[in-house]
């Protein structure tokens, strides 16, 4: 029986006061951590262990190379960006474990949830998602176009507020402009629209606009779009940013 | 001009270690703690903080007395359970800032995010909401049942995986088994049920079922309730509960 174990944990949308205390610890704990290149650069190493960062889009390989690791008996982290559990490492880590030997499904695993970039973009702009939502990935790379528009379609006619992952990249240029022209053929031309960019980093970035004025390239792999509700409020401040949020009974 | 701060904090679901830095830090700068009376004993207070604890369903009441708190000068903090902008105090907030008068509009306020449940119970057993997902309140209270009716059948007609908030109460209790039996109705009798209580906590309990035999007094008031979609799997562990996850190309 090895005595190795793979965490797969959640390190925020950046800054590092929004790491757990359990993140902090897990993260200690590890002989090997691997991850993204840019998630390993946040964390400071002690001098006994090491990182192994990888490209991103090579999910599948760096989960195999954990669990090998793991499976020989060191102490793995994976490094997921915001929370494992949405978008991120753990269903990927998930999956070779089902594919691969039984040696993965005897591992000690251990998913330490993190804040993930939806709430943190949320909470930097008031409580956009304070009520019912629907939380998609816009990309096709997995998934065919048509069943991105049918979900869209589906959660904006039913009055729920939307979150986007990987709304944009180079590689899928057209998609976020496209499930605007969607939504606005649903939606009030007023529904605000929020892109917020590398939230909770010395970058950080938030633009707020109506669906009717939203534009794609406003967006970028780092960005998290958030589109409300028709119950959505925007409240103005003087001499503040809006306060955006979905109130209780919507 | 005031010099009091209201902030809105996420002390995640239980456990003290799934706090972030940023929720820790935020506690500890602030003079009066308002919130729900058990949120607020979890905490451990320095001699110059004083809680005033309040029921829950009182929400509205207990943002204006924070709110007014913060106006006469006093750093605020509103202890939120979980993440403040998912179903708990953010919302409750800005709702009284937009309705109240002009000084509420003035203050500095700050909302920090948390772990909220339904992403710590996803992580205590795989990454069930590892795909596109969406999260509604199976609370009527503030909505018609109808409205949360169409919301389930829009959800899982589209192949999204559900996690839902509120499932049941005392005040609510056939809610729950109505939205099992709308989602018998369009999704396979095998998908994944998972009822996950008191997460991270001492007594937490985690549950999981098919839809088919998923019964709504397996939860309460302490509960989320995650059901899969059709293409959420359950792997088998020798010795280990079972993963459940939901396939990045769901």
């Amino acid at each position: 029986m090895s005595t190795g174990k793979l965490s797969v944990i959640g390190i925020g949308p950046g800054a590092a006061e929004q790491l757990t205390g359990a993140a902090r610890e897990g993260l200690q704990e590890a002989d090997l951590l691997y991850g993204y290149g840019p998630y390993l650069a946040r964390l400071t190493l002690a001098a006994h262990q090491r990182a192994v960062p990888s490209d991103n889009r090579v999910e599948a390989q760096r989960a195999r190379h954990a669990l090998d690791a793991a499976a020989e008996g060191y102490r793995v982290a994976m490094v997921s960006g915001g929370d494992p559990g949405v978008f991120a490492m753990a269903a990927a880590v998930c999956e070779q474990i089902e594919a691969g030997p039984e040696s993965y499904r005897q591992l000690e695993l251990a998913i330490v949830p993190g804040i993930t970039a939806m709430l943190a973009a949320a909470a930097a702009c008031g409580a956009p998602l304070g009520h019912d939502f629907c939380c998609l990935s816009l990309s096709d790379n997995l998934k065919p176009w048509e069943v991105i528009e049918r979900r869209l379609t589906a959660a904006a006619g039913c009055g729920l507020a939307l979150a986007f992952y990987n709304p944009i990249s180079t590689a899928r240029p057209w998609q976020l402009g496209r499930a605007f022209e969607l939504l606005r053929q649903q939606l009030p031309a007023q529904t605000p629209v929020i892109f917020a960019r590398a939230i909770t980093r010395p970058d950080q970035r938030i633009r707020v606009a109506t669906l009717e004025d939203a534009r794609s390239d406003w967006a970028d792999m780092a960005t998290m779009v958030i589109v409300g509700s028709p119950a959505t409020r925007v409240v103005a401040r003087d001499g503040r940013s809006p306060l955006i949020y979905t109130p209780r009974y919507a």
